[in-house]
């Protein structure tokens, strides 16, 4: 059996969480992975030193990850080219601004003619023209035929810390067993379906849900009213899925840990639900929100509402999609945020 | 069009908010309904006057629902007989433990021909032998054909206020424009399918996952796994359905308010999630946290865990449904409460 040669290309909070679980669970499967995990950052200084300098010596990223012990398989390389030498598996774990560059610098690399590939990016691609999911991005900048993808309830910060939780990887068949292995621990329980595209619609669109459960705790609407509004925001997301996906999206995939359980998580805590309860309650921009309690980063469920707007309008099918309509009015049309539960 | 006449029988927290909703439909559709509806009210005396009476004269149930304004076409009557005369809707609204006597009763009364009636009852009667539905002990006890079942995400005092919400009824087609314009509201919106058992079953099963919530906060696990449990407490809901009641129970009535929006409630606040918080946090018994924490009143999710898992054992199925199992062995057998986490 040839074995398996892994290289996580990104390294932030995310990546840093998943590459303590990849790193250890090669050395559970030693006779499907090759021990060496290599592991793609990009080179910045902290405290006068290379990060991947601390990272290989200390096994520690005390910059995007600090205080949790990384396994000393798991080596750090600032070269993209060397990081994914020989490398037969790539797992994409990067802010999605940085795929198009890094897929076009891989695409100069010699890569293996059996590469396969999983992204953990957050996120979609989406304006008027269409959507792009990153699986499908990287395939097409790679050459490859098909790429997998992971989501689910998993706040980085838990994940280290090896709080129980569960994932959802949606990959072609033939790679069901390689990527059980590779991602599944006792604390990290992964479930394995065919819906590549369902997993990533979800992990972008339940940020728009997130902001309508944020307007209504802002609002003091109380429990059944959020709980009104995550159901239906989930209900768009599968009539999203199903109207532009067709039947490559699964209604099971909505059950699944990429689905409700990271709806769930989304609309109780989470950044989306935070500035926008403060939207309600202040009356403040997003932009002024987004400086105040953002230091400046932008909101992503906002954000998303906007280009799905965009793409829903040049389709003539705002009118289909409630919820994410009336997110869209309250935050860029200065519609009231009661809108909410009126209009959806 | 032969015009309904719709009797509520009970008249609690929950009876009540459902009588401010059925008397103003009623107005809302005069074609449909006559004008007035008659509420059962087990008489008591409060402030030294018939509770009937205060209801009758201040349009307001200042025991079970104070503060609230009541339409006055409600009309509050301690005969139960007298309550349900040439009544062809009844609306059953009472606690479970009431429900075989007031059928009995009711079986001596002359009901009209074509009485039709849905359960509001919460809970499920499940022991050893089988798991009765109240929809059906009605239907037995009085004889109907089928009766009908609402429940969602409808904590009553936030009904009663109007905060936007979703309930599901589970009917026969033939009566789902009639309950449909009987319940639904712009601020209580209702969703009709063909799937009681289903129903019935979410508003029962939902506390015992609820329990398991409780147990991963009092433990500080957060919100990943907080999201896992209620997903995989979903999805036994889910499995205990398809069991039972085979294709009665419908996939797609999880994703309705009775299902995931319930749960996603009872989960987030209620007293079984505080409760069992507070067991894995104190190491206090349930009986002595009822005591102190609920006046002495009985947890609803310890008890349906213990019928559940009583049925199951006779069945030999509780590996089946490792989550339900889990929360029985932590709360009745002993186990540690981190087992909701590692035996799940």
């Amino acid at each position: 059996m040839v074995k398996e040669r892994v290289c996580i290309v990104g390294s932030g909070n995310w990546g840093s969480a998943v590459g303590k679980i990849v790193g250890n669970n090669v050395l559970r499967y030693k006779d499907a992975f090759e021990p060496e995990v290599r592991q793609w950052v990009f080179q910045e200084t902290y405290k006068n030193e290379k990060l991947t300098d601390i990272i290989n010596r200390t096994h520690e990223n005390p910059k995007y990850l600090p205080g949790i012990g990384l396994p000393s398989n798991l080596v750090a390389v600032p070269d993209l080219a060397e990081a994914t030498r020989d490398a037969t598996v790539l797992v994409f774990v990067l802010p999605h601004q940085f795929v198009k560059q890094v897929c076009d610098d891989l695409s100069q690399v010699p890569l293996s003619q059996t590469v396969k590939a999983i992204s953990l990016i957050k996120g979609l691609e989406i304006n008027s023209n269409g959507v792009t999911l990153f699986s499908e991005e990287i395939a097409r900048r790679l050459g490859l035929q098909h790429v997998a993808a992971l989501s689910g309830a998993n706040i980085a910060n838990e994940v280290a810390e090896e709080k129980f939780c569960e994932s959802t990887i949606g990959c072609h068949a033939d790679d069901e067993p390689m990527y059980f292995k590779l991602f599944d621990t006792p604390y990290f329980r992964v479930q394995v379906i065919r819906d590549h595209a369902g997993v990533q619609l979800c992990g972008a669109l339940k940020n728009i849900v997130a902001v309508g459960a944020g307007l209504s705790d802002g609002l003091g609407y109380g429990s059944n009213t959020k709980a009104a509004i995550v159901r239906r925001g989930l209900m768009e997301m599968r009539q999203f899925g199903h109207t532009f996906f067709g039947s490559v999206v699964q209604d099971n995939t909505f059950f699944e840990s990429c689905g409700i359980a990271d709806l769930i998580t989304t609309c109780s805590g989470g950044r989306n639900r935070m500035v926008s309860e403060a939207f309600a309650q202040t009356g403040k921009s997003i932009e002024e929100l987004e400086k105040t309690m953002l230091n400046g980063q932008k909101l992503q469920g906002t954000l998303t509402a906007k280009e799905v707007h965009e793409f829903l309008s040049a389709r003539n099918m705002v009118d289909q999609f409630p919820l994410f309509k009336t997110v869209y009015r309250i935050i860029y049309e200065g519609a009231s945020p009661t809108c909410i539960v009126t209009d959806i």
